[in-house]
């Protein structure tokens, strides 16, 4: 149990490193130091940076999954499902504007340096992918699933490079309200409650 | 004259490597190699890593520089040379999704190091931003020119990290076919030569 916890802690603290400064730049020593455990502790649990890396990706998987059940357990309509995802943006709006997206960030840098984890961290986005994928299935988009899930994956990898870079504040409330009119269109508003299905659902192909 | 060619080869050498590999990961050495040349020799024109970043930053900005002229030039609507800033991602297919953006990857490695040259790496977004925002107040759309600019490197920057995660063959095409469909609310149609202005300009606060 202890040493359960020494793990969990190992893991989390890594999970912030890797994000804020990169897994290349982040060492082992700077990982041991942040948990402040000796090193014969930390060895006991982790053998290489690897190692730890695949533990912190299988963590943020599980931290994900968790969320989108949440999601799913709270708003009953897909479409208030897929705008919790939207919204990750303005959430997040801190952190993604000091290191970005953790998910594009790292899959980047794991993509760059040819490590073989790459597959293991995509898992983050084909999660996404598959999950707003259902969404809009449930929706009655089933043919055009797919691509509407990329969209909106697209999107928010676009926004948070770009409110990393620029730190503009006004520029991720404006993309996500341009999200929420897009998605109007393929959904019955759901904001309004128990609102009509409006009648420009021919504009769903636009 | 001799001196200016290996400086340039060391420059493009190290773009490329910056690039493929990210900057972090390249070493000085790996640098050096590459281009086959003595340590001695390479010291003479950088004594640092930091020393080749800068300069391959400031390459980077030259060469698009030169090309958003020569798109200028080239197209005398400014819908149409939007346009090429859109399809950079279909140009460019290849190495995006080997590699990713290389301003977008770049920016972010930049940030997460904390590194001092983060503010020249991003003048390149700035450098598009601007001429972006120029282009759509060419077109009559000054009091958003900003904002239409913003959307359409969030745009890029999104496709680039998917395209990079997913090398979904289909995806840039839709997205770039998407963005078109968009970008044709705020311009009179430049693909049919001599075209009437659309009448459905109320759509283009959409």
């Amino acid at each position: 149990m202890r040493a359960e916890t020494t793990r969990t802690q190992i893991v989390e603290a890594a999970d912030q490193l890797f994000y804020r400064q990169g897994y290349e730049h982040t060492s082992f020593a700077a990982i041991a130091e942040a948990v402040h455990i000796s090193r014969g502790n930390f060895y006991y649990h982790f053998k290489s940076k690897d190692d730890i890396l695949r533990a912190v990706i299988a963590a943020r998987l599980d931290a994900r999954r968790r969320m989108l059940q949440r999601w799913e357990t709270e708003e009953a309509d897909p479409a208030a499902r897929i705008r919790r995802f939207v919204e990750i943006v303005v959430t997040n709006r801190t952190d993604i504007q000091s290191y970005g997206c953790p998910v594009g960030t790292m899959t980047t840098e794991l993509a760059k340096l040819g490590h073989p984890a790459l597959d293991e961290a995509s898992g983050l986005f084909t999660l996404f992918r598959t999950w707003l994928r259902e969404q809009f299935t449930q929706l009655g988009h089933e043919a055009q699933a797919d691509e509407l899930a990329m969209h909106v994956l697209a999107f928010s990898q676009g926004v948070a490079t770009l409110a990393h870079a620029f730190k503009d504040e006004g520029f991720i409330d404006r993309e996500v309200q341009r999200m929420h009119d897009w998605l109007g269109r393929y959904s019955p508003a759901p904001e309004r409650a128990g609102g009509a299905v409006p009648d420009d659902t021919t504009s769903a192909n636009a």
